[in-house]
């Protein structure tokens, strides 16, 4: 049997992914569950967190459940990833060693795991989760590497509450903001993954054709458009994409072409400031939802005005990621021959 | 209606306080319950912590509830508290988005915030507290800011079960004492209000005048003298000042007017090291009790010989910090209107 | 009553420890139970950790504890543990403090705190343990130090898991591996006494002279061996200590007599990175098994192939320290008297 992890929405049908949010909303109106009871899950942050480790830990012990969590190379050992190399490094402990003992002790495992900005080819093979997966004998949930497929689902469950279960034919624009650094693009390959997922008129605005996304995530958002309906177009007009939308979704992030180069990389970024979203750019949509998956820095990347108006869902999303783990770490512990031990 | 918070005890009524003691010692007796079953709260610690940390997490859990430890800048993102500030600098996100998404996760909210030890007049506006308090839905427990609330009733519990529960009449000597650092006025302050509050005699000990505490603290003592009976004087004395005490609290702090320039401080400060409770002083005393927060630095603060005598209860009264945090906690989720999410 | 703390296995009875290890078998069995119902470990890392961390927590969690988890110097202040010392200098806080404090909320504290490798004499005091178990009222269970029992019940069960209960008359192999740091010799100790406590044929397999273990633990070696049966011997040559071992069991440790003079012990080390595991040196052995306490650097102390085989142990070994953890805990508060509070 192969265990099925959750890393990718792709990797799950659309009518699982209506189920795990069926009962997201079953866990929105009644919190308490028994689903994990007797279970365990360690949640690895080789990143900073503060959404994504409380309503993990939080969810999980709502269902009965126990979360562990662990920061490795801070106050756990730095762990080894590549396979076969001889560790006289810095790295003490190999993933085949730190999966397969983790997975003696818990019954799932969370990773969050950033790029390290350095070399977009190495990471886009996404090796630390990748290697979690291919070790671990129980479920891996993606807590953000390369894509967010936890907020995915959040920010699904949120437009669904605003707009009603279906979205198809909904005018869709993800924005690229300024921010200070350049950020991860997981959130942005997430957004136009799961928005063309849903059948939705998609429009990815950004600057310029360096803030298109990897290939992978391009190709995986027209495959989703041909099968499921809806339409992809990308645009460096602000005015047009803001026109008639539905929701407008914004996300910073550094240009793939740039990575390791973030000097000149810098320079294209600070000249588009004004991509900012404010109360002028949300009159020219038709009523529109403004969500973003937080953090996100105040009237750099969207005004207080729209932060503080009633068309911004973004806590409402926020608050989705609480329930809509709960619905995957429930399905993943459901899975049949779970939990029968060697 | 209002969410009723903790803040401070001033903004609580002589009768509420005695109630949450008497629930206090209900839970020295008997230290499970079911008051936060479901519940759950966000401890976050923008600095360190070990009996403030163990209290809440095990208090929480012991009712039944769940906490969640947060570190805002090493664990979790870096905040923003200032109201319209574009946020191109260090913060990634503005307190307005943390509190709401953790009031939508949690039901209580910890806060411990020290002053940053710059500028007095922007550390005595104690913004972080007060933002989390404006901004979240669900209360907040002060957890040490510029004042300690919850090392007052633990202090009080402390003298109450060794002096009787009314300490009307007592006299209760706060003496400054000498730290190699500048410390947060925040236990001091505290001292002057609760021992005031009790109605004891009250006597400020401290090296001269630049050593009075914040006229905002001075100022509620001589309230709560006014209201409840006792008495408040400041003495430079320490011979007079010990003569008769039947309480003696130590701490050490940094003086207000030198707030940012520490370096002349410390001469002053230096030149004090005989502020330090020895048995010499304590046989002054009408066979006085010896009480102190924690952490203290042995033989800096207080003698090893007063540390280890019968009279010092700073022992008990660290264990009450986990019995009056619990009542505190279980008074706050009992609000009427409590837990009816919108 | 003297409290019985769980701070090495020489303390305890050998029936003792059999007992231990039959309910370390029962949790391996089923894993829930209410052993510590109502009860509270706090854990103090001095030192980071994974599986410790995680096997403890989860541990007291699955026996219905709570387990309250402290960074001493990192989220919780620094310790002092001199008696009788200045406290001017970094540390804010006694152990007695520290130590009376947590026994009024706790009722079992676990410590890790490795050596500072300056130097060995006062290292081998094993200060912070000690001090924790002088100034404590509730049990204290070692965690690692310059021992690591709760290792060394871990890997008799593995051992007996594979081999059958009886390990009287197996040959045993501790060898030293090469390690570019010079670690603890915490499991290494540990390993010379349980693997001589449980009767079988020690040989210590090290480049010379300068890596034998501090003499209180070679002669621990050889009590165990006159009330136990089985041999003690040293062995600088690899091929004959290899030749028809049961067990192979491979640690890293810094030279003693070379404590705080690394660079000269290097140069000892590096020339003998050919202690590595790998197969043509299993080859030798009667089909025995491989183990080691993890941490591991692959391809250094042992190579993929050995790691990956069937005979290497370490998986379960790991897992393990869950359910002889689970076993300590509940064999410490089940002592008579426990938990009456003063």
């Amino acid at each position: 049997m192969n265990t099925k992890h959750f890393l990718s929405t792709q990797d799950w049908s659309r009518s699982e992914l209506d189920t795990l949010l069926d009962q997201a909303r079953a866990f929105r109106e009644s919190r308490l569950g028994d689903q994990l009871a007797g279970k365990a899950i360690a949640l690895l942050f080789f990143n900073p967190s503060m959404r994504t480790r409380t309503s993990f830990e939080l969810g999980a012990h709502q269902l009965g459940g126990k979360a562990i969590v662990l920061a490795p190379g801070k106050d756990a050992w730095p762990i080894e990833f590549e396979v076969g190399s001889v560790m006289d490094g810095e790295t003490e402990e190999h993933i085949a060693e730190v999966a397969r003992v983790l997975s003696r002790y818990v019954d799932l495992i969370g990773v969050r795991a950033f790029p390290k900005f350095q070399d977009w080819s190495v990471d886009r093979e996404d090796t630390v989760i990748q290697a979690f997966a291919r070790y671990s004998t129980v479920p891996v949930i993606n807590m953000e590497t390369i894509t967010h497929p936890c907020q995915e689902l959040a920010h699904i469950m949120a437009l669904q509450q605003h707009l009603g279960t279906e979205l198809k034919g909904r005018k869709y624009v993800l924005t690229w903001t300024y921010h200070p650094k350049p950020l991860n693009t997981a959130v942005a390959n997430s957004a136009l993954q799961i928005a063309t997922r849903y059948g939705m008129d998609v429009t990815l605005l950004c600057p310029s054709g360096a803030y298109l996304l990897d290939p992978r995530y391009m190709d995986f958002a027209r495959e989703n458009v041909a099968a499921n309906g809806g339409s992809l177009r990308v645009s460096h007009d602000i005015e047009s994409a803001y026109r008639d939308a539905d929701v407008v979704y914004a996300k910073s992030w550094g240009a793939i072409p740039f990575f390791g180069r973030w000097d000149e990389e810098r320079q294209i970024r600070e000249g588009n400031k004004h991509f900012i979203v404010d109360e002028a750019k949300m009159a020219l949509t038709n009523h529109g939802l403004f969500s973003h998956c937080l953090p996100l820095r105040r009237n750099v990347k969207a005004t207080d005005a729209v932060m503080d108006s009633p068309s911004c869902i973004a806590i409402d999303e926020a608050e989705n990621r609480l329930h809509v783990q709960k619905a995957i770490m429930a399905a993943l512990v459901a899975q049949p021959g779970f939990g029968i031990r060697e």
